[in-house]
């Protein structure tokens, strides 16, 4: 396979990284006690390039697929339930177009790959490669062609939308297990600290979804690269949703990272983009620590923080939906709160937190 | 000292509190995915007393007064900021402000005992028992009538508020040395589990301030009632705030619980109501773990467990209007979602996760 991936430039920048710090400690607070916020802004001021980060535009995307593993009995729930659940999130009842109404974010759902084919609609965006990947515990998930055309689909997805942020959601029965085996072999963490509960196994569930994980690792043991890995143990979702991730990337567009399998997406892409993965972590915000066991060691591998932890267990981006505000926070609080000379506030008696010492 | 406390009613509602988690059983998703949220949305749904919580005219409220231990250097910041705090929020330019705004939340200042006074003007309630506290390291920062003064005024400013939910904020260089009186005593911490940094106080200036609380605690060693304790140790906006935290509870509103301040005042609160006391607690979320030293360990010791850890340190009630989008998606997803029979989902494959069974 031979894809040309777009180019990530760093984001070192100690000028503009100073002078935002400079402000953030002229604002009427005690330096730092904006906490995660104001590390926040400073991140989205060095992304946007600007002293005034904005928001424009949010666009809350949905990635839908079918999973051939399925067929193993890895989930709680029925592969119907993918294509269900796409119309249920066109129609306003799931959990995320309820948070995208509340957070008036744009939101698209993109059938990636669902076994079922729907009739066009508003909010529903076409972009399939297969009708479901193949079962990865005995075949690969996807051809190598499958898996760029995927990727590729991303990227133009991300092309066309309009804004200047990118939350991720997805949607796809058994995709817990496509993640954890792409976990297990990014992170090379032991399979056991990756398989997860997904929607709600029991001990028996978890127990025969690990040992049909096993088998899918020993199919693809000699899979070595992450574009092969992706399309050996991935998704269609997954491939998409790392496309849109580098396209993002690529545009200086930041990206909400959601819970297990978006982190799977994000790590994927890091991965693709090699020497650049760290500058793609950059545009990266982790809105939450997912009840899914494997998350926060993924996390942890990747060296970064979750904003929230609230025990979210659900994907479709609820997540990312949940933490938006706090990212609308972080900048109004940059660009609206009074310095302390403007508001005629006096500093600390000892100096020691004038915004005006270097 | 008499006053009478107004009845808190115990929650315990075993119908409809099965009724409300039978509705959040059958919305699609699996059961108990959303976590935090679930459990959040059910509270909310006892302390109405209803299947259908709604939030009606949310009242975030910033208590503001001055301390006579400010004199002993306990703060980084000079006394004065108190007052000048005050008036930028009443303009618009403190981090709460911008955040009342963001999430379109009322917000009242109220000078409980601020050592400056103040034109009437928008925004602001007066309701002053004193010009700031007499210093408790020397003598009982309130008397008697002061404190039950304060108590009365926190009632009936409550009592004129619309909506059925309180957001607790506070402003008063010096407070955090009152909060850690008053969490001493209460929790029967040591002195040094309670003590913390406030506004960003150096080593010396923290061993300096730990040194000023030892010669309070010694000073009031003998008092022992909660009330009294109150006035001895602690400060017209958390006396204010306690008295506004008892109407609200007796009222069932819900209380959202900022940082370690507003955890003093519910904690007096419930310490005054007694019996009730754990009723009271029922109203409250705890909107966030506060960097401040003490916060966690009291949060511990309350057996309560907050929405957002941060890193904040801020007080004004920041972090109850950061966590405010989250009590509003709490409602929203169980008034607003879909059920597995209204959008033709299927559940679990097992059957285990049907909410229909009991």
């Amino acid at each position: 396979m031979s894809i040309t991936f777009p180019t990530i430039e760093d984001l070192q920048d100690e000028a503009l990284a100073a002078t935002v710090q400079q402000r953030l400690d002229q604002l009427t607070k005690p330096q730092g006690a904006l906490g995660r916020l104001e590390a926040l802004a400073l991140q989205v001021a060095l992304v946007q390039g600007t002293t005034h980060p904005q928001w424009r535009a949010p666009q809350l995307v949905v990635f839908a697929a079918d999973h051939g593993i399925a067929a193993q009995g890895v989930s709680a729930y029925p592969q119907a339930v993918t294509a269900q659940m796409v119309l249920n999130m066109l129609a306003g009842g799931a959990a995320v177009s309820v948070l995208a109404r509340q957070h008036g974010l744009a939101l698209t759902v993109v059938d990636c790959g669902v076994a079922q084919d729907f009739a066009p609609q508003p909010g529903l965006h076409i972009a399939k490669t297969c009708p479901g990947t193949a079962d990865s515990s005995s075949t690969a998930a996807m051809s190598a062609e499958q898996c760029a055309a995927a990727i590729a689909h991303g990227r133009r997805l991300v092309q066309g939308l309009p804004g200047n942020v990118l939350l991720l959601g997805e949607m796809g029965i058994a995709n817990t297990s496509a993640a954890a085996l792409l976990m297990c072999r990014l992170t090379g963490l032991p399979l056991a600290a990756c398989v997860g509960r997904g929607t709600g196994l029991d001990d028996a569930g978890l127990a025969h979804k690990t040992a049909v994980l096993q088998r899918a690792l020993q199919r693809h043991a000699d899979v070595q690269a992450p574009l092969a890995l992706l399309a050996a143990l991935g998704g269609a979702e997954i491939a998409t949703m790392a496309g849109a991730v580098l396209q993002a990337a690529h545009e200086r567009r930041m990206v909400v990272v959601d819970g297990f399998i978006t982190t799977a997406a994000v790590a994927v892409a890091a991965a693709l983009a090699g020497p650049s993965g760290s500058a793609l972590l950059q545009r990266c915000v982790f809105a939450h620590g997912s009840a899914e066991a494997g998350h926060g060691r993924w996390l942890q591998a990747l060296g970064v923080q979750p904003l929230l932890n609230l025990g979210l267990r659900l994907g479709e981006g609820s997540g990312a939906a949940l933490a938006w505000p706090l990212l609308v926070s972080a900048l109004q609080l940059l660009g609206q709160m009074a310095s302390f000379a403007s508001a005629g506030v006096a500093e600390r008696s000892d100096g020691a937190g004038r915004g005006d010492e270097t």
